[in-house]
């Protein structure tokens, strides 16, 4: 294929994908109870505004809407491509609390909160998968090669060149067909349903459901610094945990420009687009209106609203956030409670893919 | 390095693991209560004399010392370079039923019969252990390298191509320091005493022990077409289940050579010396005494004692055999109940690489 039609045909599939986004999107709305949900994080670290914005927002509102929830905390994962791990029971229960504390809520809703490691079952579906899949995919799978790159490791260890493949088991398992991602995932959405498929097909069982990619509205939220993602790594975030003065301090240090009159233009200003975006997201108007109301008040202004709608909109949550780290043992029991449920939905899963592979005893 | 260097080191490195072996076959028979055995096979078929005489009377040797023994039955293994799985269950049973039969015994010593398949806390050692190993390394696996071109899959994939890390997990779970092999399975044996050693550094645990193979010296029977290994799908095999009759017609079947005085000479007459060697195995005698015994009665009175032989040898077996295929409820126990003592150790293990990896709740 020369090189344009290579670019229709990723245009094209990707339209495909966006169009069985809004379907399933259309679906959710009317059977919120046909479907299950399955998404997570890795246990980095404490999630900022970007986050939440993001994917937080809307687990919770799939989650209102009545959709079972698995939200995976994938401690393995980090292993994959960090040699830190004495902090990840830690980051764990802070995840938890800033899932929590947003408005994900096991005991009142469908919702399964739970790291990986804990569920067996759920881990062993990697060794029957991974003879679903050939080294030549893996090795094409373009998440993984950026992945590789960024972690700036020059040895590719094994975790991390199968991970799409445990990622699928993170999936399938709980037999999930909705999964939230941005549109660099889809990728490993595609290998997830290529298993599923296989597997059904192979062991002529219908086991497993081909996933969907549930593709995310909301635009990036830019660094502070401008340009890049908003990530940790990088120091230009506003935590959700973040105290008001440090939300303050944060707004203050973000790169901006010389203009006095704001206006709401993302190709060639965009550091003042992300905080207009900011701001509307957190105090629900648009950067347009946001614009015209600020007019030639300037950077210093922006920067107050943004700072004000901000701690707003995240008052009760940082309260709720207060009060969850007094109670570690509750976020622990939140915790138990999703292993306990997740463990279960696994091990029937297990004992069906077991079954059809002519395993039983 | 120059290919004499090579072949120099890794000659070197072979009478390195000689050496050890035989260091721990003495250790064995002086403090049999240290050690734990893992051995197993996959259920692609019933076993015949070749595995009987080459591996299965050493497990039962190693039971009976009182060392505690895993027999892992490979189910998983399967599907990694074949397409049938249908008989994958039959062939479970049907393997259990050679090793009780030929004394492996569950309920007098410390030996535990099960399917990896159904030991999940087993199968999730891959995960962590494949983030320990790196893709150069398995590619470079020599056993990896001969399956691939054995099975003539021009696809590799991925659980081939990762298998010997699930096989390390066998290995490892139950803490195994003995693993009996052959010369070719060297190799899987230092991956697995690498992912042992970097677990233990990486994590600052001593959770694992480095096993060390123990290399048989059973010499490798041969197929009786001559020249190559007893293999089922070879078709040049006495099955340890094969009645008289069938026993009688195999070796009938045996390629010999026309001279009438019979010796024992394995480089000129490899044939007559592999029925030589069968007999002297069955019999409890050597081949040379054989040799002399028979004379120049030539390859009929060979094949005779040889019958005769096997047949007396494997009377009870055979015996003991056809009793357990009437009585597949009991068998299906010994299973249950090694997946039961398997599993429970398998739990203490990953309990404790959950712990220093940091993962506890």
């Amino acid at each position: 294929m020369a090189e344009e039609n290579i670019s229709e045909a990723i245009n094209a599939s990707f339209e495909r994908a966006v169009q069985k986004s809004n379907e399933l999107e259309a679906d959710l709305q009317l059977n919120p109870e046909k479907h299950r949900v399955l998404t997570g994080d890795r246990p980095t670290g404490n999630l900022h505004i970007g986050h939440y914005f993001g994917s937080l927002q809307n687990r919770v509102r799939l989650q209102n809407l009545g959709v079972e929830t698995f939200i995976v905390i994938a401690d393995y994962q980090v292993l994959t491509d960090r040699d830190v791990f004495k902090d990840i029971s830690k980051f764990v229960l802070e995840l938890t609390i800033d899932y929590l504390a947003c408005g994900l809520d096991p005991h009142k809703f469908k919702t399964h909160i739970f790291p990986h490691s804990h569920i067996p079952e759920l881990n062993q579906l990697l060794v029957p998968f991974l003879s679903l899949v050939s080294n030549s995919e893996l090795s094409k799978n373009p998440t993984i090669k950026e992945e590789i790159q960024a972690s700036g490791q020059n040895v590719i260890n094994a975790g991390m060149y199968t991970y799409p493949v445990h990622q699928a088991a993170d999936i399938l398992f709980c037999k999930s067909d909705v999964v939230p991602v941005g549109k660099d995932q889809l990728p490993h959405i595609e290998l997830t349903r290529n298993i599923a498929k296989r597997f059904n097909k192979k062991f002529k069982a219908r086991v497993f459901r081909e996933p969907t990619g549930l593709l995310s509205e909301t635009p990036m939220i830019l660094g502070l610094d401008g340009g890049q993602k908003m990530s940790k790594s990088r120091n230009n975030t506003i935590m959700i945990k973040a105290t008001e003065d440090e939300t303050m301090k944060a707004v203050k240090s973000a790169k901006t420009d010389s203009e006095r009159l704001i206006t709401y233009d993302p190709d060639n200003r965009p550091e003042v687009a992300n905080l207009l975006r900011i701001a509307a997201l957190a105090s629900g108007g648009t950067p347009q209106n946001l614009a015209a109301e600020i007019g030639d008040q300037g950077a210093g202004k922006l920067k107050q609203i943004v700072t004000e709608s901000i701690n707003e909109h995240f008052r009760e949550i940082r309260q709720r956030r207060a009060h969850l780290e007094n109670n570690l043992d509750f976020v622990k029991s939140i915790l138990r409670e999703g292993i306990a449920e997740s463990r279960n939905v696994a091990q029937k899963t297990l004992e069906e893919v077991r079954a059809a592979m002519n395993m039983d005893i």
